[in-house]
């Protein structure tokens, strides 16, 4: 089902020295035949056995014995699209130095501001990338090629690949970025150009489908987290000490949560998952209410995209990316929970917005490792032909899927989970909320 | 003119197992009449010459050979006030383990909540503190005793130092909090109780007179470089991407002067101390179309207080703590400079604002070491029963100041100084502005 | 074939509020028989599909509905064994609390330096543990009960926890550890006594089998990363400048690989899995002059248990937890490349060895978050009345173990696998070392 | 006393656009005769009155509005030596941007490895300096340029330096560096070279003569604290736990200290100034002994020059700089105190050397501000046609010093001072040690 579309034959012969039997200690080249499964319940795997049908599977990663491009002949481009995250300038680091240790090949072009530079009305450069100019930048944030949001016409786009002779466009970026990439894909395929284009997603929300987790996602909670115990030294440093932590989060609450998790001195944990109440016996100033009268200060995350359906609505923004503009949902509760309490008892609420720097940090030695994998596998895939792919690790396995299988619904957290389960446990916070 | 007051004679010896004499290895009691000279420029120092007059001069802070407090019998209190700094718990856990080990002080109480907390109104309780109980502190920011802001009635408060037999109390406050001392110390008199009043001044503005700088300030402005690194991350990776962060500094940017020279990324930072205007061939907005026009990002600090003549006001708004309540100039740059590019070229404006993260930081190495130095010697002054001053460092060393020496006005920025030239230069940022 | 013992009968409903149905939004009580595949591979389903045969399972973990123990009436205990690692006072909190919170459980004991504080000859006495006494630890590295190494006798022990009404044991440690706490199920089973016993592994070395990774690990080499890039400046600062940095690996590799994946200035890694040969043409000091020629400084990243068989041994010493003791390999190293440079070029060589600074750190976040799941899970298991079993992360779903499933071997790195691969390209050193 | 020479008569204005009266808000020019006093005791200045003589002053350190040097024709160069210490690279970008965009110098030269790079026969070549290619170098620890150890024929050196036209050389080193430096001045005079040469003192012991503290001091104390917190870690987790740590320190012990001050969990600070003993009831074993029968764990900080007199030595040796070669005092201690301990009770031993993760980090946000600053005043004396000469801190403020005033002998901790009796009062180590 998670098929992955080739360019054609590959008829080049790897120049990777490995092997191809196992008990030589030499790492075996990957075959496209090798298969993991998806669902690794009994359950899923009984249903299987008992229908006679292959189980859902996922294309391994790995280097591929044959390659459609010929190393040494080829450009490859980098596009960084969307909001920062880190771990990008790993990213690009690992394929500059895939591309040119592992197959030399010569020429890597860094596309500056996103998809931006490849409109040349923009009038931005192509830069060159090399080993040498992209040796430290892992240990920066951000990302050394620039970005933007928004999409550019798919036309004009594969116009320029075509005009730079570029064989491999890889696209670091998000939901949008995705399907922007796969779009091209398409518009190369009815060309008939030979141009591979390959994602590596890139959400801070960590909220790309079927996939483990995104890159960077660890270093964003790592990050959030300490931030979480300074809202904590605010809040218990005043009498019925509020503090109200924003962090990103969109459609998908997974760094509150996992901040909240990590730093466990959080009291009430709001994502967009949730249908929850301010008002009420078993809303949350109520629950609130209660916590300021048993310990006298509360630490409250919410995630920019919680209590959207607390807002009246007359019509939908987005931004460009195609995002959902939400109302921001920090300042309102803010207000509301000053205005709430005016009446009860006097409060002091700090509000903590952190966003740009948590999204701007360099990545944590996790990360690092992780996107130097990606890197090196999005290389892998490409070079063997493959096309319209991201690269990304589902049950601690590094997979190839079809950038299509990904960018169907953005992953949520499942309420019903282990994840939100301990999160609930952790805060203490009320399961009816 | 730097005259300390004493309760009165100090006829109980030290328990210090300490010197008088120089050349045995033993650190020697400090004697009141040490004192040190507060202008060290040569030009100062003739002057005195040719007038035949004496130095202004400071008294050099350390344990006295004779205490006024007989120490095993008396109570002290500590308390905190106004906003989170760095190293408050590093304060108090100096006070008390200066207290029970170096002089045998048997009861020790930690006033909750600031001022609040002597007015039994408020029905806060006084904790116990010993060593094992801040044993650990000085690895957290905030403070373990809760702060509030604002005044509190000082008769009330001095009736509840004279009902709970407290000896000695420690003040940790800023400016206000300070006057708040000085009058206890003032009502104290008055009414001939034996209470020495101390105050070790907390700034996180670092705006207190006289003083080399206050503990925290260093914190702080380590906390906000990183917070710059995060911002030019963000900045330069936009086209036409400019970062602007509001860091704390009411009447003095020292903290955003500070941390745009320990992280060179800044192009602006606004003061309050100076007059910029944002239109014109010489006011900010141009200055940053030119930076833009050659970079391409701008990173710009700003201190909450700068530009406050930039809004038109019709009243004087303060907060409880009496300072003068500004509008939100990083708010209010953000939209000026968002109105300003409309017409010119398109910009990503991206709005950092870290105070919460900066203030509740623990303390680094720095301000540890600094934090213990204060907090012993404001023990040894206390114990020698001198009363309404303040523990500072001066020239680089510990001294003893009347409390209404350095609350008389706020330390700015000079603008003619070798401090504020550097920024000029680590910036480049035009002189006019 | 991964089939957890069980004290017996569960008869006690779970004072959980969970549900039992999907789609209520409400986590679900687990369920004994809820597996998960290990072997994920299609190869190993269509095996299991031609042979008819169940596959390999693993249990799932989690909140069972019946429990053995009756909550109230119950003692559990805390024990700490072995060497530090980063996250042992997190899961002590996350146990705790969850004893606690979640069940109810009134007396929670925690046992002082390892299994020493189980002999009741070395005099140490329990702790009571509390969520008030827990809160703030999983701030600090260490382990706030105390650790030591080596066994004690089997029967004493399970005579203390008998004399103490214990009826649940937790033991956090490694595979010494683990196997000690085997057979005091064991044993506690030949007495027939109602004791459930459980383990939470703790490797520093990541070398327990079958598990995903044990927690403090990925702080372990963020840490040891760090450290890389201050060994990188070192060798670069000088001409011919060499690092050795000798971290911890007694039998496997995976803290100086992952480090030297996640600080990309690594030349060279040695591991205990690797034959390497100092001499020769193909050996790591020729590998090393090739890379000074080039580059003129190289960083070495060697594991503690590496190159042991260059050594010549009489006899093999054990230390206290009849771990082997390694030579020294690094000072070996230092010697044997400045032996050999002697007579070619000058060198500079810096020796690093930053073991306990590594270990003695506190969780990094998302080994914070990790902590919190094994504590908590292992706790739902020993209410259920589940024994001698471990919780581990097995294709990245937390799983109970029988603990004889984990340590029949250690886990090694697998010079065919991935992850050496790209260990080998990210450093570059060569295939035939 | 303290008396700067000059090239000669200072012809050119400075293109500085600076001023010489007060009250414009514009930075004015230093002149030569802003001095300031040096002992700012009121003693020491009624001294002087009752003398009738002038205090010993510093030179004011600042741009001088004539210059010697016309900036646009110059070259400078810049050297690193002797080992690493956290704002060399700071120090040079500071250097390279103050010379090319405050005077407009044309060419800047990195000398690469220490003085080897200034002796044409080791093969080093200078790299050009570009404020591009220094402007984010101040993120890393280390030096850019390389350095090394020794001295070189200072013959040789200024034929170098002359044969490249090089007309400022600006030196950052210790105590070796700067008596080389100094001799370079000598050899200019001698030959009547038209060359400045300035120091920069480098020394992680801070053991300059004279100066308040030397760059990278701060930082070092702030990493070294931070392992002290992790030797705790290592000391409370074994019962009778014991930690040594080892630092830098080879005359002075002002890191081991300070980073006790800071890190407020060590027992015993043994530094070279220290004559303490092993072995008697004051000696430093039974001091160990007695903090561990009440607390059961003690945390050691020695500076690896401390207890140099335990040890019997023939022949004194010394390193490639001139430095004594110490026994490992860290060892040493190791083993005494596990022989010592043999017959009272078990202890846990862990010795901990961090020096070269201390010294390779990258400068904290103080010492980054302190560093440009000293690195600016360095380019305004030179420019000036200052020479031999050293920038450094006294009393707070920047001044010139001749490098011949500040390398007579090496600053060491004064033990009668208030700084060793707080390290006393933190550790409640014996006086009588």
């Amino acid at each position: 089902m998670f098929q992955i579309e080739n360019l054609g034959e590959a008829k080049f012969k790897s120049p990777l020295q490995l092997s191809t039997v196992r008990g030589d200690n030499i790492f075996n080249f990957v075959d496209d035949q090798d298969r993991l499964v998806y669902d690794l319940s009994l359950e899923a795997y009984n249903h299987c056995l008992a229908n006679n049908k292959e189980p859902n599977c996922l294309e391994k990663a790995g280097p591929r014995q044959n390659l459609y491009f010929e190393p040494n002949t080829i450009t490859a481009a980098i596009v960084t699209c969307g909001g920062l995250c880190p771990g990008i300038n790993n990213v690009i680091r690992g394929v500059v130095m895939a591309l040119h240790y592992f197959y030399g090949v010569k020429q890597i072009l860094g596309v500056p501001y996103g998809y931006e530079g490849l409109n040349p009305e923009m009038g931005h450069n192509f830069v060159e990338l090399t080993p040498d100019s992209v040796k430290d930048i892992h240990q920066f944030g951000g990302t050394i090629l620039g970005s933007s949001r928004g999409a550019q016409d798919v036309g004009v786009m594969v116009d320029t690949l075509a005009a730079n002779n570029i064989n491999i466009l890889f696209t670091i970026g998000g939901d949008g970025t995705l399907k922007g990439c796969n779009a091209i894909g398409e518009e190369i395929e009815k060309r008939g150009l030979d141009i591979s284009v390959v994602g590596i997603p890139k959400t801070i929300d960590n909220d790309i489908d079927i996939i483990d987790r995104s890159f960077g996602f660890e270093t964003s909670f790592d990050i959030a987290g300490n931030v979480l115990r300074d809202a904590h030294n605010e809040a218990s440093g005043a009498y019925n000490g509020i503090s109200i932590v924003k962090v990103m989060g969109r459609d998908s609450g997974f760094i509150a949560a996992s901040a909240a998790l990590a730093m466990p001195v959080v009291n009430f944990v709001l994502v967009p998952e949730m249908d929850f109440q301010l008002e009420g016996k078993t809303g949350f100033l109520e629950a609130l209410r209660q916590r300021l009268e048993t310990k006298k200060h509360a630490v409250i995350v919410v995630a920019e995209g919680a209590g959207q359906h607390l807002f009246q609505k007359d019509e939908i923004r987005k931004d460009a990316s195609g995002n959902i503009q939400h109302d921001d949902i920090g300042i309102f509760l803010k207000d509301k929970i000053k205005d709430h309490f005016k009446e009860i008892f006097p409060i002091t609420v700090k509000y903590i917005d952190p966003s740009y720097i948590v999204r701007s940090a360099a990545a944590n030695s996790s990360d690092s490792v992780f996107c130097s994998g990606l890197a090196y596998m999005a290389v892998h895939g490409a070079m063997a032909g493959k096309t319209k792919f991201v690269v990304g690790r589902v049950n601690n396995k590094l997979v190839y899927l079809p950038i299509s299988a990904v960018t169907q619904k953005r992953k949520k957290i499942d309420l019903e989970s282990e994840f939100w389960f301990a999160v609930l446990q952790s805060t203490g916070q009320p399961f009816t909320l």
